[in-house]
């Protein structure tokens, strides 16, 4: 029978043995206090002199950070411990020992931090935001598996550079070029019309020089299409979709939310219906702190800060004008000069969590877009055959997942809402 | 209020409205039948003359395979239906047609559907087969979710060609290079010591020359590794997933798997534990009705065919000899020659579905490891930190989706078990 510190609590009064390893230990002639961390969760254990083991409460101070040990003793409650409950232990024995831990309690610098990511995922907060990232995995595919949603992943390797090289990775395929793919909405508009309801959820590249808090080279996306949803299906299914993720973290995730020190009263107040803001509002909401905004233009963080600070929850913004978008954006029947797009900026600042729309479905007008963004109409031979053979109104959107874990962790800077981070300069370890 | 075909059970005798397309019709005089897919399933509306509105008769003979359309009737249980139910049906709006659907009923060559793949998708195997992989992800996610497991991404981006670069694709990572992963396995080993128990899912890449019925160029592969798991523990674990997802697959997609027309009484039996076999009593198996297999040597396609027809459960081979597997597979303590090493072999010939075992977790060992397969010790300095700080037993194994799939939905090739498959030839789509 295996023991995680997690499950503690169904085991008071009983012996149980940890394994694990030396977060931190203290102690004086006649107490000895270990922290022991086995990945699940922390757990104070106590030696009293006489009450363990002569030897083990010998060897205790030899005890270095890191080191792999096994520790029995007896489960007790203790509120004031870390996870409310510790170890009244017996006995330990070191598994495997560890010689000058690089990362010790002084504070290090982010490079080498970054430089020993494989070690650094131990620590306290390192820990909490990708428990974080798990829980919000999870509960991204539990939104999508328990709507009826199929999950169809899109292909890495795309044999077109549909929307330009510049921030496209390649490769040798055999004989051909293939590029890493950037999104695999494309992909989901086919497989909607296959399976109605469809999510795409995996890795996606971007080639790009900047070292912004906000940008990583690989980072991961959920992708949801729809078949028969229009402009406001979409923002519904999207607000509902970012509640469900809060709140299930909330609920799931106390503890860790807690060794972030978040401030969880930001995140329970993610309640569905969101505010929208047609473009024109957004803009004039702008203009009143930012006068050098440019109608017209897309908005830059500062303008999406000004936006979402004016509301306690995320808000979305629609009918981007036409020309910013992407060519497979459905016009505004109404005004041609906006598009069925939308956005969804976080609140306290973290910007864009969420972009997506409805998608052109008219084959004539697409191959009209097609041809004013300049791209190469064969490219697009199978796109426009979903246009071609029974075309449907759909709508879909992605969320990033690291901007994601790092609003609901609050964190300054994506790097540390991925287990290995790939930005401009890193490729390792 | 958005009706779908799979939730017509709940709404026998109310009048809904359906979306989707046409999969198939006839008919007579006074009576039509059409075949209504939408993605969740197909649902049989039959239209009687008088019944239903006299112009919507009228257009039913222009209705074309694919066209997209609009059906209102009333829900009625029928079990000679497709789903169980079926649509009186009151009207009908054709939305968009469809003229010149290429897949027709009649026979196509794999390489035009395979060029069709976009539309290919919306045939009754192809959606079946999809439907059924979207449940295999689900279930390895509950499973592992469920048992207390951080999913902990490994890079895909990688700094060294680790086991050498002749099947690894490669891209200019600004100015370094990058090697696309094939196996997080290492990362896994780094997040087990800060996890615990962790898992990573996502695709994996081989530059393969070979075209083989089991074998992609790009695929997923789920793998969680265990700290303290030992190969015995490994194999446990292996075998509890393996059970989870076949009889989850079985409980779930009854109406997909009889679109396959699987035999789905070969899949009732798989259930835990599952035989094991040394190294030595399989090749005294295989050597029975292979004579020229070299006792040292790995197993082809056949040898594992041999073995695993002998049992009508998936079979464990454990113990592989140390020359033929990789540098990190810890060495048996009794009789180094052999490695703590363990493959699952599917049933009915489907091959390798598992590959997996304990790791070398002494650090010397693993040194001389490394020299012995001319591998550059600098490349693994992270690696071997793992041993140098707070070293533990660890095992974990890989499981590939695609062959997965093809096991349990009893496919012939892996090809159908992935939305848009790249295989050596193929990068289209």
């Amino acid at each position: 029978m295996r023991y995680f510190i997690e499950d503690l609590h169904k085991f008071v009064g009983e012996t149980v043995e940890l394994k694990g390893w030396v977060y931190n230990t203290r102690g004086s002639k006649k107490i000895k206090f270990l922290l022991l961390r086995d990945g699940t969760g922390i757990c104070q254990c106590i030696f009293f002199q006489g009450d363990c083991d002569e030897q083990a409460f010998e060897n205790f101070t030899s005890l270095n950070q890191e080191a792999c040990v096994k520790v029995t003793g007896v489960v007790k409650e203790e509120p004031r411990s870390p996870g409310g409950y510790e170890l009244s232990a017996r006995s330990f024995e070191i598994l495997s020992d560890s010689i000058d831990y690089p990362i010790t309690p002084k504070e290090h610098g982010v490079d080498f931090l970054m430089n020993h990511r494989h070690l650094w995922l131990r620590s306290k907060k390192q820990h909490a935001a990708i428990r974080v990232r798990s829980e919000i995995i999870a509960a991204i595919r539990s939104f999508f598996d328990g709507r009826g949603f199929t999950c169809t992943d899109a292909p890495i390797f795309t044999p077109n550079a549909c929307e330009g090289t510049s921030t496209l990775f390649s490769t040798q395929y055999f004989d051909d070029k293939a590029f890493l793919s950037q999104s695999g909405q494309l992909y989901m508009e086919a497989t909607a019309a296959a399976f109605g309801k469809v999510y795409c959820f995996g890795p996606t590249f971007r080639a790009e020089k900047s070292k912004t808090r906000r940008h990583l080279i690989e980072f991961w996306m959920v992708e949801p299409e729809v078949a028969f949803n229009d402009l406001y299906d979409n923002m519904e299914l999207a607000e509902q979709f970012v509640e469900y993720i809060v709140q299930r973290v909330l609920t799931n995730r106390q503890q860790e939310l807690k060794a972030l020190e978040r401030d969880t009263s930001k995140l329970e107040c993610i309640k569905a219906p969101f505010p929208r803001l047609h473009y024109k509002e957004a803009t004039e909401i702008i203009l009143k702190e930012n006068k050098e905004f440019v109608v017209g233009d897309d908005f830059g963080g500062t303008d999406e800060t000004i936006i979402s600070s004016q509301f306690d929850r995320p808000v979305f913004v629609h009918h981007f004008p036409t020309a910013i978008k992407a060519f497979y954006m459905k016009e505004e029947p109404e005004d041609k000069t906006y598009s069925l797009s939308c956005d969804l900026l976080a609140t306290e600042g973290y910007g864009e969590i969420i972009g997506g729309g409805q998608r052109e479905d008219n084959l004539e007008i697409l191959e009209k877009k097609i041809k004013e963004h300049d791209l190469n109409m064969e490219d697009f031979s199978w796109y426009r055959d979903l246009r071609k053979y029974g075309s449907f109104p759909h709508a879909g959107f992605g969320l990033g997942i690291e901007r994601t874990v790092a609003w609901i962790c609050g964190l300054p800077h994506v790097r540390e809402t991925i287990p290995f981070p790939r930005l401009y300069g890193r490729l390792h370890p």
